[in-house]
C-alpha cells in the first residue's frame, strides 16, 4: 500500500510538473509572440544607432541604449564592465580593379578587421590563385614574393548545415595573411565567407597572430562574383594585375563596456545562469542578425520573466558581451571578474546565429545533462524545436571554464544567414520579427527548464 | 537453428534497406545542393516570364517553358492537358483615399480576384469596421445599407503555424464581398491577409457565391498600415468617407493547361504516384514563393530521379496545375481525366507553401500509412527534416479522391510566408536558393520510400 501511495504520488507530480512546464512554455511563446519589445529594440539599435564596430561612438551608443532599455525592466541590476578593446578604422572606401589587356575591371573588395593599409595610391601587383593555405608550401616564396595571394576555396554547398561551410573555409579568411607574408606576398583577398553568388564583400576577423609588424600585408575580401570573375580572368591571362587600395588604421585600445542586466536568484542567488549576444558588430552595415539579434533575445529573456512574474531560483543574468568580432575582449574580460569574484556559473546560452526560425540547440555538456535536455524535447516540439545536437555554442561564452557549467547555443535556421555575416546587407529588413520572436521565446524556455531543474 | 537463420536473415536486410535508402537520401540531397537546376529554372519563370494569372499570356510562357524544360529531362512522357479557366484581368492600378474632415490620404488597395470595377468615376462611402462576418447579422441592413463594409480581423500572432493564423481569418477576403452584399453594402475592403505591418495590398481569391450577378459589389484588399489607419481614424470620425477605385473585368473562359512530365513506372506502371504545384500566380507579381517554388521543386524530383539513374517501381508524375489561385480548375480537370481514364493514384505530394526551409510534411492518411511514416524519420532527421503531422495537405491534390490515395504537402518554415502571399513583392529575391533546393531534395526522398514500400 505504501509503496502504492509512493508510486501515486510520484505521479501526480510528474504529471503537475509536465502541466506546469507546458504551461510555462505557453505563455512564454504567447507573450513573445504578442508582447514582446526585442524587434523594436532592434529596430532602434539598427536605425538609429547603426553599426556598432567595438572603439566607435555607435558602439558606445548601442551600449548606453541596452543599458538604458535594461533599466526599464524593473531588474535587479543593471551595471556595465570595463573593458580595454582595439580600435581599427576602416577609413575610405576600399577601391579595386582587375587590370586586364588595357581593360579595368571594378571589383568590389573590403578590407578584413585589423588590415593594415596598402601605400595611399594602392598596390598594383600579380594574382597567384590558392584553395587552401597548405598550397602556399608548396608554391613557396618564387611563386608568391611580390604577388597578392588570392584565396578562392568556395563553401561547400552539400552541408546541411551552413556553419560547416564556414568552418571548412574560414582559415582562408582568418590566418591567409599571416601565411602569405611569410612567402613575401605583397597582399591577400579572399572569396567571400558566402554560398550566394553577389556583389557583397565579406569582412571579418583576421590575425597577423606573431608576424612582427613590419612584415604585415593588407588583406580584403572580395565579393563571390568578383571572386568568380577574377579566377576566369586569370585561366585566360595569368599574368594580369590587380590593384586594391585600403585606407585603414588601427589606433590605441579604448575603453568600452559589457552590459548586464540582472535579476537575482530567489533560492540560490549564488547560483548564475547567463544568456548573451554580442552588442558590437562589424562596420558594413547594422548587423541586425550579427548579432542585434542575439542582444535583444537575450534582453527579452529578462522581460519575459518579469513581465511573466517568473521569480527564478537561481540569479539569472543577461550579458550583452562588447567586442566578440575583433577580438573577443568582452568574453575574456566576463570570465576574468567572474574567476576573481569567485561566482558560479551554471549555466551560459549563447544567441549568435542569426535571429532565423530557431530549430533547435546546441549543447557542450556531458552525458548526463544531455539527457536530461533530450527528456525535455517533447515540451519544445509544439514549437517545432527539435534539432538538439552536441556541438559549439557560442565564442562568448566560449572564455567560461568552470567545470561544472552547462553551455548551450540557439540554432536558428542557418542556410540564410551567409547571405548577410559581416555585409553591407545585414540590416533591419533581413530579420523577419516572428522568427526573431520565436528565438526569444525558444532561449526562455530553455533558461526556465534549467532554472527550474538545475544541472546534474 | 532455422529460426535464428532466418532473423539473421531478417536482420541483414532490414540493415542493408537502411543504408541504401540513407544512401539514396545522402545522393539526393548532394545532388540537389550542388547540380541541380531548381533555382535557375524560378530565375527564368519569375524574371523572364513573370506574373502568371490563369488566362494570361505569360500563363501560356510559363506552361510552354515548364513543358520545355521537362523535355530536357529524358522522361517517358511530357504532355498537356486542356482546362478551361477564367479570365478575370485587373486592369488599371487601384486607387483608394480616406476623406477625412477635408484631408485625403492615398491607401494601398488592390482588387481581389473576380471582383466586379466600381463604377468609372470610383465608389465613394461612409465606412462600416467589422471583425468578423457574424457581426453582419446583428448590424443588420440599416446599418450596413450604401456603406463599405471594412473587415479588420488581424492574424493571431500567438500562433505558430502561420497557415492557423490564416485559416481564422481567410473567411473575410473570401466570403466577405458575398455576404455584405446581402445587406446592401456599396462594396467590402478587408485587411491584407498577412501579420506584418506594411504597405502591400494582397490579394487572393473571393466568391459571391450564389448571389445574382446585379447584386456583385466591387472588393478588395488593403495593406496592414492602411487598415491600422483606417481603423484609427474611423475612431475619430465614424462619418469619415473612403474613396475606391476598381477597373477589373471579367471575360469568358479561356483555354489553358496542367502540365505532366511522367516517368513510367519500372514494376508497376499502372500505379502512380504525383507529385506538384501550381503554375499559375496572382497577378501582383512573379509569384516565386506562391508557387514557382512548387512547380520548380516538382520539377526537380524528376530530374533528380532521372539524374541519380533512379528507375521508380512506380509511374511517377510531376503535375504542374493551373489555375490553383482562382478557380482549381486545373486539380478538378486532372481528378475528371484520372476517373475517366481509371488510373489507379496511390500517392500525391503537393509544394504549395513557399520554397522556405523544409520543416517536414503534413498528411492526409491512415493510422497505418502515418505509423509507416513515422518510422522513416530517422532517415529525415540529418537533413532537419523533423516535423511530421496530421493535416490538410494542398489544393490542388484536393480533388483526387480515391479512396486508398496517401497525399503529403511539404510543410516548409511559415514565418516569412505572409509576408509575401499574393502581394507585390513575392518575386525571385524572396527566395533562397539552398532553401529551395533542400526542399525538393526533401520532396524527392519522401517520393523514393513510397515508391519503394508502397503505401499500406
Amino acid at each position: 500500500m505504501k509503496k502504492i501511495a509512493l508510486f501515486t504520488l510520484f505521479l501526480t507530480s510528474v504529471v503537475y510538473s509536465q502541466s506546469k512546464d507546458q504551461q510555462m512554455f505557453k505563455d512564454i511563446y504567447t507573450f513573445s509572440l504578442t508582447n514582446s519589445n526585442c524587434y523594436s529594440w532592434l529596430d532602434d539599435l539598427s536605425n538609429k544607432i547603426g553599426s556598432r564596430l567595438s572603439g566607435s561612438v555607435s558602439a558606445e551608443k548601442g551600449i548606453a541604449y541596452a543599458k538604458s532599455k535594461l533599466e526599464t525592466l524593473g531588474l535587479d541590476k543593471v551595471y556595465l564592465q570595463e573593458v580595454m578593446v582595439p580600435k581599427w578604422v576602416r577609413g575610405e572606401k576600399e577601391t579595386a580593379y582587375i587590370l586586364d589587356n588595357k581593360t579595368k575591371t571594378a571589383i568590389p573588395i573590403c578590407a578584413l578587421g585589423g588590415s593594415i593599409a596598402t601605400a595611399k595610391n594602392g598596390l598594383t601587383a600579380e594574382v597567384i590563385e590558392v584553395h587552401s593555405l597548405k598550397e602556399l608550401e608548396i608554391l613557396g616564396t618564387e611563386k608568391i614574393k611580390g604577388k597578392i595571394v588570392f584565396y578562392n576555396r568556395p563553401f561547400e554547398p552539400e552541408n546541411i548545415d551552413a556553419f560547416k561551410s564556414y568552418g571548412n573555409c574560414v582559415d582562408q579568411r582568418f590566418y591567409g595573411a599571416k601565411e602569405a607574408a611569410k612567402y613575401g606576398a605583397a597582399a591577400t583577398i579572399v572569396r567571400s565567407m558566402n554560398f550566394r553568388l553577389d556583389d557583397f564583400p565579406h569582412t571579418g576577423a583576421q590575425s597577423y597572430g606573431d608576424l612582427p609588424k613590419e612584415k604585415y600585408i593588407p588583406t580584403a575580401a572580395i565579393s563571390t562574383n568578383g571572386a568568380e570573375l577574377l579566377s576566369k580572368k586569370l585561366k585566360g591571362n595569368s599574368g594580369l594585375k590587380f590593384y586594391m587600395k585600403l585606407s585603414c588604421q588601427t589606433f590605441e585600445d579604448v575603453l568600452s563596456y559589457n552590459v548586464i542586466g540582472e535579476i537575482t536568484g530567489s533560492e540560490h542567488p549564488e547560483k548564475i545562469m547567463i544568456v548573451g549576444g554580442h552588442i558590437d558588430s562589424w562596420d558594413l552595415a547594422d548587423g541586425s542578425q550579427d548579432d542585434g539579434a542575439g542582444v535583444v533575445q537575450s534582453m527579452e529573456v529578462l522581460e519575459l520573466f518579469k513581465k511573466l512574474n517568473y521569480k527564478p531560483k537561481n540569479t539569472i543574468r543577461a550579458v550583452l558581451f562588447i567586442n566578440e568580432e575583433n577580438g573577443g575582449k568582452g568574453g575574456k574580460k566576463y570570465e576574468e571578474l567572474a574567476k576573481q569574484n569567485k561566482e558560479n556559473h551554471i549555466f551560459a546560452l549563447e544567441s549568435d546565429a542569426g535571429g532565423f526560425s530557431p530549430r533547435g540547440f546546441t549543447f557542450e555538456c556531458d552525458a548526463a545533462n544531455f539527457e536530461k535536455v533530450n527528456n525535455w524535447k517533447y515540451l519544445f516540439d509544439p514549437y517545432l524545436i527539435q534539432s538538439f545536437t552536441i556541438g559549439g555554442t557560442g565564442s562568448d561564452i566560449g572564455h567560461l571554464t568552470s567545470a561544472k557549467i552547462v553551455k548551450a547555443g540557439l540554432a536558428p535556421d542557418s542556410q540564410r544567414y551567409f547571405d548577410y555575416h559581416h555585409a553591407a546587407n545585414d540590416t533591419f529588413d533581413a530579420v523577419n520579427k516572428r522568427e526573431l520572436e520565436l528565438g526569444a521565446a525558444t532561449m526562455a524556455s530553455l533558461m526556465y527548464l534549467f532554472d527550474q531543474y538545475g544541472i546534474d
